[in-house]
């Protein structure tokens, strides 16, 4: 019978972030399966001066975001027992970054969590939902219950 | 540790239908978890004379496409050892009933398949996508190999 045998979950740190790893790692558990960990620094609109925002290249600034999420990924990282050569810090689209490694590390199973989504946020998608559209293996969305 | 109790798999008849439902069996049997299984017949287009198409309410044809179902579900939830209350055959849009059957029989986890889109139908999103958005709780979406 078929089963998982190498799991990527993927944490933003906000809220239920720690049902969502506990999940993944009870799945990595139940079928022996390797777990690894993404996390990923969303592209930042800073960058983006297409829309006539002058805002400055802030160097400084991201290299901050940068070192304070390798921080809560490697404290993260370290309570799972995650080794550090599984865990995926990256800077880019959620999505597209979290499919990326998925496929370049051979993952059988993504874990995300998903909000449920309503009016503009259901027209705009999510992170889960970009997932499951192109991801080219299973994909687990753990509810995230919204208050 | 958090595991699944009361697993429900969706199922369309079509190709890798077998891979899903070997999933969602071996998920509820790691698991001790309860199964059941959801075939949702679509709502006909025939039956909507809103943008002037004259079809005629075919009371047969429906009856033969839910017979035709019923004895398809049937026979695989026997292969799958599913009891018949645990059986549900609906009428409707999909992704509502699959998340309409789900919460009313407090399933904690939702097994579909989940085909990779792209151009048109990625806009127009897929059964595996609204039953995300919609759910109430955890989905795994299987991916299905397109040819």
């Amino acid at each position: 019978m078929e089963t998982y045998q190498n799991i990527l979950v993927a944490v933003d740190f906000y809220e239920q972030c720690e049902e969502i790893t506990h999940k993944a790692l009870a799945l990595s558990h139940t079928y022996k399966a390797k777990l690894s960990i993404i996390h990923v620094v969303d592209n930042l609109p800073i960058l983006d001066s297409s829309y006539g925002v002058e805002a400055p290249f802030n160097m400084d600034l991201i290299t901050e975001l940068m070192d304070n999420a390798k921080k809560k990924l490697a404290d993260l990282a370290e309570k799972l027992q995650i080794p550090t050569d599984q865990v995926f810090l990256e800077m880019g689209s959620p999505k597209s970054e979290i499919v990326r490694v998925a496929e370049e590390n051979a993952v059988d199973l993504i874990v995300i969590g998903s909000h449920g989504r309503h009016g503009l946020a259901l027209l705009l998608g999510s992170t889960a939902n970009g997932v499951l559209h192109y991801a080219k293996c299973d994909v687990l969305a753990v509810r995230i219950k919204d208050e």
